[in-house]
């Protein structure tokens, strides 16, 4: 079967031929439909982020998948039932954090993360998963199914932020999502049901297709060059909530000088090693006088894939449409992984329904 | 009557004589028994925290008051009922934050602060208040109601750090609080029935009375100079709550690689304008990764302080012996605001029961 993968000592991704799975017992064999890429699978490429599975000379890539079941294989699921598959995976015997529903809390050494990190991805024609681990998903998500994984992180971050100030009678009037990647306009998407008023921080020039998309769904664009986000307060007003998907170290710093009092920033990003001078004091004494929190999230379970199905079967059609700019077959694998100007979100597609 | 005040212009606290005040419809008249005396009142006298009451020559010290009802006027209270009164008032008309019943979560510019910022303090004979901020607490906590105040700060910043770790199984193995102070030594009380281990990070050589109190309780003490944040977790544990009452700028950083995964540190210092180098973009990965969180807490509301009343009855009976070390008249006022090696806890005694 076609599969697209990174070869060990390899710097982009082929197209590589490999046998089709068979699934163990407890699994179920998968027939890929689409499968997207973020800024991970291109940190994967470059050897930044996660690892090959041991012993392989290759790694599949591939982490934001939707499929048709193949063969149930003895599972509970039923043949041609539309699955979302989930990432993380014990990397032996499950662990507590595995055997409560949890897997997103586990600390990163003790989980493979397919696609990612020590396992292989879901871009090739068929995948094979503990049934356990795909998640049913409406008919409706055969295109748009590869939304679901990048939202269920959103479902997951918003989830423990929400917990944060549930203490209190929190007002939520103002939003900003930092960064109008993928992710972010995801989250803006799920934002405006949620704050009066919602802001994203880019800094690209229009005409733009995340800007249009942006006010598109009624938000405001913040060009970043213009306005560093530690002036939003200034130039827009302080922030209820503030959910970073820029991977920029200073921005989780800036955050805090973004939020309104008792408002929450929110961390997905991934820098590097940055290190650079803070205003520690201030930073420190505006968290406490403010009652104002950070609260770093990584990955998504079971639940918060369950509820990304919901979010975006309530957004409107042509969101999805806006956002996935770009469709691929597996042949083109080196357009796929270019970048272009007026790309959001790009898709490989194997198989269609 | 007595009072204890700072005046304009001068650098220490003075005893004084005043009129007793004569309560407006709604507030109750308290007979004082005692006031603590903690950090902010020395950076009020210093005069780099709160401020005076408009068109005041001085300021009364003292938020920490336990004190007696001399005359309900009218109010629900009765005469000799044992109460604390919060700090928080409104500058002029109640506030949203004031009418929910949270002014903990109000802006610092939008309210005064009894003793601190803008009203005179508890340190008389006699002081008046609304009745609706006088908290009734059982007569056990003649002597030792002073400690409702801090330890309502720190129900208030517990009930938000833990709120921040709600959306999933949180385990409370380790906890650490930073500064050996009255505050930290309160909080370590608290956490000592919540988490299999505790301890308390200070910079105090052997013998010292808060190292005893801190190993009466069962806790361990860390001496930052041999063992700083940092390196709590390589040599002893990486915790789950860590607990800022030290004030130092520093701390809130060091704290987050102190944390374990899913950690979370709660902030309650108010440090000056400190600014230097942090390793910011690694800081920033260890709380997306680890799914840490920080969360800023300041002042507490009146369920605070039924609380602290209740964790506090709790405690056994040498704990707050032990706590409070000094207890003064007001006319021995410069020994009480004087430094001592052995003091922990300060009191001063207007009257007894």
């Amino acid at each position: 079967m076609k599969a697209i993968a990174v070869e060990r000592g390899d710097s982009r991704p082929r197209l590589i031929d490999k046998p089709r799975p068979d699934p163990d017992p407890g699994d179920a064999l998968v027939r890929t439909l689409r499968v997207g890429i973020d800024g991970t699978d291109f940190e994967v490429v470059e050897g930044t982020h996660g690892g090959f599975p041991a012993g392989s000379d290759h790694q599949v890539l591939g982490h934001e998948a939707v499929g048709v079941v193949e063969d149930p294989n003895g599972t509970d699921l039923e043949a041609g039932q539309l699955v979302v598959p989930t990432v993380r995976r014990p990397p032996g015997d499950a662990t507590e954090y595995f055997r409560r529903g949890e897997p997103d809390m586990a600390p990163p050494d003790e989980c493979l993360e397919r696609g990612i990190d020590g396992a292989h991805g879901y871009m090739a024609e068929y995948f094979t998963s503990p049934a356990g681990f795909l998640v049913p998903v409406p008919d409706a998500f055969a295109t748009t199914g590869v939304l679901i994984e990048p939202m269920s992180n959103t479902e997951k971050a918003l989830e423990h932020a929400y917990a944060s100030r549930s203490a209190f009678e929190w007002q939520r009037d103002a939003a900003l999502v930092l960064g109008n990647g993928p992710l972010g306009l995801l989250t803006l998407s799920r934002l405006q049901s949620e704050f009066d008023r919602t802001y994203c921080l880019g800094r690209r020039d229009r005409p733009d297709p995340t800007i249009d998309l942006i006010e598109r769904l009624g938000a405001t664009y913040v060009d970043s060059r213009e306005t560093p986000v530690a002036d939003v307060p200034a130039v827009y007003e302080p922030m209820d909530l503030i959910y970073e998907a820029t991977g920029y170290a200073r921005h989780a710093f800036e955050t805090i000088d973004a939020l309104d009092q008792n408002g929450v920033g929110v961390l997905l990003g991934l820098p590097g090693d940055d290190e650079f001078d803070v205003a520690g004091g201030r930073l420190h004494r505006k968290l406490v006088l403010g009652n104002r929190a950070l609260v770093g999230s990584v990955n998504s379970h079971i639940e918060h894939f369950e509820a990304a199905c919901e979010t975006l079967s309530a957004l409107p059609d042509w969101f999805g449409d806006e956002l996935i700019t770009d469709t691929f077959e597996p042949a083109a694998v080196d357009d796929a992984f270019s970048a272009a100007p007026d790309r959001i979100k790009t898709v490989i597609e194997f198989d269609s329904r």
